[in-house]
């Protein structure tokens, strides 16, 4: 039996599930701890195992990534009722979530050389892989035994061809500084591709569908298959959809026009971290909160504002230009389109008018079923006789990770 | 009788129709003469005049739009086979196309407050305004008597929906740096319309297109019920699809990647021209001319050079994402799909490659008329039996100009 950690690090937070795994089946999970709140102290902890629940306890001087992390490792081998995690020389495995992975095709086991050629990269998204690189550093001194394993949300597009990659500028320069469609959810877009394999019983390399993992951070991917074709992120989380605080795809040179100081450094730039007051304003300051006064899409949803109907319709419109150049990709030939994340499993009216639109196409949903979402993994929520499909997927991206391991220690024993 | 100038000035040319109106009937052209080469001295003339045919005669000394426009006025003034203008106060209009005309939904007759006011509009486009600007002045010396009427390739997109015309950022800064979607290649789009609804004998209002202007800027366009509602370029020229040296979309924090000189100014801004690093790169050294090192989009479609290749597989991969979007807008409800403009006209294997990627939703190709494009303004390419048309227009930008003098002699005759 091996202990399992996947860790997953946000800007504010820091979320780790505890696995235990036997042999080769699936890893079963034993608890989940998240801290909250990091940038709007006190943190709060969650805590599962079992029954047990803790909700938002709150913690004094937990202000970094790193101290959650620290926190959370104290609370798993002081919990009496984990006895398969009492020391933390008990953990064989750390997953790592980690933004942008440059062109790593899969997860990689972190030495000295991967995570120098991490931090690298992290330099195109300092944004979103900084919380992950503390908590890295940290997992290596403190777990000295255990194999640090990065998985990259970027590793799943690493299919995408050259002629959706590209970008129309300078090759020399876009080759030079890495400058090219990249794409990101990964690791959650990998685990919806075996979950709909599961559900319809269709091999994953025949599988083709139109996924939306919609969260505070939204992107769409077409999936070819089994592997990704396209996806509307890009060089960064950036660009495609609009998102809680991000604009999405706007004109490339609106930035100029919208401050003076576009490519000066933000107040969150460092020496690591080459941050633009443009990066920072279109990744902090754009979006819902700045359409809508706040970044919870459902109360947009749930309201008649005007500017909360106007953040959702734009929403939807975005979506939608995204899912109609997918369906030509894939040309028609679609299994099912999948609504995941936290909008897509809870966003019932959203789910509805993206639907609706496409119904030209051969989309239409039970509008029973699309209000009765239930706690399956996959749920088909399509009406009875429409061309296509129409499903939600509770995606899970601690337990991708976890069954990453099982393919990473296939891959080390083969290099033994 | 009137006599009218249709005046189209780019960044190294300048073209100018002249028409003879009569009453409200089509306006005729009289001749054409058009200066280009004025990046690239010494500038050559073309003129036609009914058989009468110049062609590429060298020049001296015409380094400016302004230089083109007194030259050609010269030089038509000076034409014996042209006795309708025979002395510049012949001429009773002029038509200037404008690149960027902000909100205005129409043409406007150009007096001091208008000219002021599209100045200021510039700021936004200077790139793409500059050029036109230094005619207009000179025009209004030149030509007292003359009625000169600004035409905006902006104008025609007014129409579109403010969830497709708004940026998910901070709508106070957007309306204070008037920051929105506004659209261009409208007076082409504009006479695309008119000529497929009398093409189709269906009215305007009735009439739903998705058409395409591809040229060395090229474009794509939403048309819903005879009005824009959705095109591919956004704030400035730059957004939507690659040109000839334009990147079009990327991700709006690649050029903080590509240069840490993003938002200093241009060698080419000057006190009126505020240009950045950014945009002179992405406007002016982007597109073709960087991946496949030529701005002739013939000679990469007639290439199997690997760079040609995906500088055009580039092209149909952006132009099909977009006519997909616009496909499910319509909600299926397509009267046709549009080619124009002169890769439009002309790129058959673009056509080709374009149309089998729409093969999923009813768009089919006759070959043999796809190779044998004649004279005609409109004709169609499609296959017998395909569920959707599909034509290529001749675009005329200069007639469109002419035309909407009538309009607007008639909105100035209401006036008085």
């Amino acid at each position: 039996m091996e202990i399992i950690l996947s860790i997953n690090a946000g800007s504010s937070s820091v979320k780790i599930s505890v696995y235990k795994a036997s042999g080769d089946s699936t890893p079963e999970q034993l608890a989940e701890a998240s801290i909250s709140g990091l940038t709007a102290p006190p943190a709060k902890l969650d805590y599962t195992r079992g029954d047990q629940k803790t909700k938002e306890q709150e913690l004094q001087d937990i202000n970094s990534q790193e101290d959650a992390f620290r926190y959370i490792l104290d609370h798993l081998t002081k919990d009496d009722g984990l006895p398969e995690l009492a020391k933390i020389e008990d953990i064989h495995y750390t997953c790592h979530r980690v933004v942008h992975g440059g062109d790593y095709p899969q997860s990689q086991v972190i030495d000295k050389n991967t995570f120098h050629h991490i931090e690298e990269l992290s330099d195109l998204a300092p944004l979103h892989n900084g919380p992950a690189l503390g908590i890295v550093k940290a997992s290596a001194e403190m777990l000295p035994r255990a194999t640090n394993i990065a998985f990259f949300d970027s590793a799943f597009h690493t299919t995408i061809p050259k002629q959706i990659s590209t970008y129309p500028i300078d090759q020399k320069v876009a080759k030079k500084n890495k400058l090219k469609k990249y794409g990101f959810h990964g690791i959650s877009y990998s685990f919806i591709t075996h979950a709909v394999s599961d559900y319809l019983s269709k091999p994953k390399d025949e599988l083709s569908i139109m996924a939306l993992h919609l969260g505070s951070g939204a992107s769409a991917c077409c999936i070819r298959h089994g592997r990704s074709y396209d996806t509307s992120m890009g060089l960064t989380p950036l660009s495609g959809l609009p998102g809680a605080t991000r604009s999405g795809d706007i004109d490339p040179s609106l930035m100029f026009h919208f401050t003076h100081d576009a490519s000066r450094p933000s107040h969150s730039a460092s020496g690591h971290m080459h941050i633009t007051q443009a990066e920072e304003i279109l990744n902090k300051q754009s979006g819902w909160k700045v359409l809508a006064g706040t970044t919870d899409f459902g109360s947009i949803s749930s309201s008649d504002r005007e500017e909360d109907q106007l953040a959702f319709d734009i929403f939807v419109d975005r979506i939608v230009n995204f899912l109609a150049s997918y369906f030509v990709k894939l040309g028609g030939e679609v299994d099912a389109l999948v609504f995941a994340g936290g909008i897509g499993e809870k966003g019932e009216k959203l789910r509805r008018e993206v639907v609706k639109a496409l119904e030209c196409l051969g989309f239409s949903l039970d509008e029973k079923k699309n209000s009765n979402i239930g706690g399956r993994v996959v749920e088909d929520i399509g009406k009875e006789g429409a061309k296509f499909r129409t499903l939600v997927a509770k995606t899970d991206e601690q337990l991708e990770m976890a069954r990453g391991v099982l393919a990473e220690r296939a891959r080390l024993g083969v290099k033994k």
